[in-house]
């Protein structure tokens, strides 16, 4: 099988073409090639040399979106985006890159069908950012979304899209929203969720981090580990058991702070703990609190989906996968 | 006070239109200029020469959407679209007009107010098109919407964008779902509904109208008048107690075919019955089978938006405005 990632150099972009390139066979089926595409080189496994091709590339500059789709390949990944924060700084950069440059990539592929059949599974990062407060205690798969962020917006967007080529029959798309991953690792990105990951990443490595909110703040989480598998998950997924619904909700791990902070203390001790600095930023606060806090889902586990039950276990994925195994 | 209305040579459009003809300061001030568009030139009441000007203009063509922004009116209400039929028959047409000419104008507005300040109020007119079955037995607010046609697709996109765009203050955009409409007046048109029409209106013109579905099929109805009445109090309507969430499901009658019948029994006789001739299109009863059939269009409600509570007041509502009083 021919498989296309869009968004290869980013954090799971990366680790997924890393377990593509650990695990054979793991998508279902040998890989014939596999292609990577981000707005930098993204790297190639050395695993992968032969097989894959690095290409940097901007989906929405024009032309680009008809090539990617040129390839004709049997499997495409759709990660690229940019992040909340910039999206909601940039409102034009946001749009184009995470709207027109989805919008593009469809429409390429249903042109491309015209030439000669062609109907790709498409596998779409979507997020919880679709939704927005006032929120139930838990959300279920039939909460509407009113995203309170541009990038929730176009991610909003790009699931109706994509409902609607899958439905004409132009690919077979599946979105998947994404829990806000931790532990991210590497250094912190524009995203005002950074501190989830960085109260657990630094005091793992002896460094200090800032709490800018709260210990009683509630929110949603899976491990890289969960969202690369995700990915996996659906692409490959039996299409019929889904229905004209093609974007779920992700399992995930609701959790507080403090749950965050208590697991560290088990896993790592009190030295840990005792790195986290409490530093109440109210921008920060103030973002947060229109964030969800906790779903119902539902049906993305009726059909397979996993993430993890505890922060102690994606404190362990955090070491095992990052640190060596070591703290 | 400086009015537009794209879509004005539409049926709701033309009816707004010689609402405010007919009454003066229904929209909460007087007229200093009100500008009608659409595709073809509207027709303009006599009641408004001198202070309306009608021209005919697509959204979608370049420049377009600028120079309607440059009005700089202090209200836009924006009916303009392609019908859920063509939309579906048609893929590029109707993301062109009913996606990317109101994206188009929203950005106009955007970019206007960038060179000066500039926020009118803006009405939009969405569709229950928006959703897609299977449905609860009520719909309620906060029902996702996962359409099942194109049309209700980029329906749903707009009404994304239009909370982002309010969001940001580059206008003061109030979304409103229409119900379908009943009874239209006139002449069929593309819309797969028009059948809900039909057989009130023919047979109370003394013509023969078909039933291409079963008696017991439930759907979601308002009248003309009431149609006119939501964009009316939507362009008036404090904001402060609508919040970020800016899409309304409007309120409606929900009602069976075989309710439709009796009350044009009790308000025409058995002679306007005897003139629906039933004949099932397995097309049409799949089509209308997707659709929703009823909702608690409880936030509505509360802010003041009305509809009519039987079919007996819908049909006389069009005996009233359509046929001077008389059957």
């Amino acid at each position: 099988m021919n498989v296309l990632v869009i968004g290869a150099a980013g954090m799971v972009g990366r680790k997924l073409v890393e377990r593509i390139a650990a695990e054979d066979g793991v998508l279902g089926g040998s890989i014939d090639h596999l292609w990577l595409v981000d707005v930098v080189t993204p790297p190639v496994p050395s695993a992968l040399e032969g097989v894959a091709t690095a290409a940097a590339m901007d989906l929405s500059a024009p032309d680009s979106a008809a090539k990617i789709a040129g390839l004709r390949a049997d499997l495409i990944i759709h990660l690229a985006a940019i992040v909340s924060g910039e999206a909601e700084a940039d409102f034009e950069k946001g749009y184009r890159i995470n709207l027109d440059g989805t919008r593009a990539l469809f429409e390429a592929i249903r042109l491309e069908g015209q030439k000669e059949p062609y109907c790709p599974r498409l596998v779409f990062a979507s997020s919880v950012a679709v939704f927005g407060a006032p929120f139930p205690e838990q959300i279920g798969d039939e909460f509407f979304t009113t995203p309170l962020t541009s990038y929730g917006t176009q991610k909003a967007i790009s699931e109706l899209l994509l409902s609607d080529y899958s439905r004409r029959g132009f690919f077979e798309g599946i979105g998947i929203r994404l829990p806000t991953i931790c532990i991210r690792p590497g250094t912190p990105n524009k995203a005002a969720s950074g501190f989830f990951s960085n109260i657990l990443r630094e005091p793992l490595a002896g460094q200090e981090a800032v709490l800018p909110v709260d210990e009683n703040v509630r929110h949603w989480f899976a491990s890289p580990r969960s969202a690369v598998g995700f990915f996996i998950h659906a692409a490959q997924l039996d299409l019929s058991n889904v229905g004209p619904r093609r974007n779920l909700t992700m399992p995930g791990l609701s959790a507080l702070i403090g749950e965050e902070i208590e697991a560290l203390r088990r896993v790592a001790g009190e030295k840990a703990v005792k790195l986290i600095r409490r530093e109440r930023d109210p921008v920060i606060a103030g973002i947060v609190a229109g964030w969800p806090t906790n779903f119902d889902a539902a049906r993305a586990a009726a059909l397979g989906f996993k993430a993890e039950t505890s922060f102690d276990e994606i404190i362990r994925i955090h070491i095992d996968d990052e640190l060596g195994g070591k703290v």
